[in-house]
């Protein structure tokens, strides 16, 4: 088996369709190892009880940023993760973890990178006006919503979209993409050259 | 009848899919009044004049920006050009050109702004690592590559592509696209809110 450990710092819808996709073997052979959140009131952290997934809260509050991580690591280590999935985790990780996990960190981010970057991006896509946008999953390096990207998704902003609506299709998407760019890191049948994450 | 100057600075296959779009009645009730080039020798310039358009060389060496600037705009102006359309044109046009001619320039990129401007932008893409790029037409403001998007396409970039090939099929995409964006300025159905532009 698998091993994922997943990181939220509030509702953690991605973390509940991953949770999902593991349990009707969208995504086999795996098991969600820990949920973590660094806010002890992330709503995430019932959803996950409720699935039976172990949870570890550590508030990142008064300690540094990397004995913050160096705890997270310490839990996700006991638990033998393969894989760490950021789902809306709030807060920067340490280059000391980034480099303990090299390539076994993935993100979501809403919006199709390198566009729109950082907070809010499905405003800001909204208010530069594009036809189109979507969400991403990329491997964690040092830069903010930049490492190699594994998987994107496309989302048409329509006519009548506000930023409400157009998030939440984006949002849809997300869950569907998250599940398949963790089968392909998991399944290992991939090499990246230069920046492309290329199936092999 | 409303009448298009198309720019450029090379082979004109933008200008080409303008005029066969103009021709084949996909963009009606149009001309192309005029084809201008600031490169002697662009090979647009022949495909233009076999198909009987007129064609204006300025040669953009040893005058200033904005004098060269001036005198395409003479040139337009001369023609009773409704809305002037830039298909590969390799100059920076002066602030006076854009004020001269507000919300009436179009440019195509070959990219999802505002992803990767400026040159080369299939080759930025294809080696970002990006699963969807295409192409997009936008109102020429006075930043690169930065205006008002008028409408978008999508490429995807697939497993076997190099640049070449991805290249090829954005540019497919930029010829669809482009008659499509000037039948909606020209129709004047639409409305510009903050840097949106919406089909009224």
């Amino acid at each position: 088996m698998k091993r994922l450990g997943i990181i939220i710092s509030g509702r953690g819808s991605n973390m509940v369709a991953l949770a999902e996709a593991v349990a009707n073997g969208t995504v086999p052979g795996t098991e969600v190892a820990v949920v973590i959140s660094n806010i002890p009131t992330a709503g995430g952290l019932e959803l996950a009880r409720e699935r039976g997934i172990p949870t570890f809260v550590h508030d990142h509050r008064g300690v540094s940023r990397e004995e913050h991580d160096r705890q997270m690591a310490e839990e996700l280590q006991r638990r033998g993760v393969d894989l760490v999935c950021l789902a809306g985790y709030m807060r920067l990780l340490s280059p000391w973890f980034i480099s303990e996990f090299e390539n076994r960190i993935l993100n979501i981010h809403p919006s199709l990178l390198p566009a729109f970057t950082g907070l809010d991006a499905q405003r800001q896509a909204f208010e530069y006006g594009v036809g189109y946008t979507g969400c991403t999953v990329h491997l964690v390096d040092r830069q903010l919503d930049h490492g190699p990207i594994v998987r994107q998704s496309v989302v048409p902003v329509l006519a009548d979209d506000d930023v409400e609506r157009l998030a939440a299709r984006i949002l849809a998407a997300e869950h569907r993409l998250y599940p398949e760019a963790v089968n392909l890191i998991l399944s290992g049948r991939y090499r990246i050259e230069g920046r492309r994450v290329l199936a092999t």
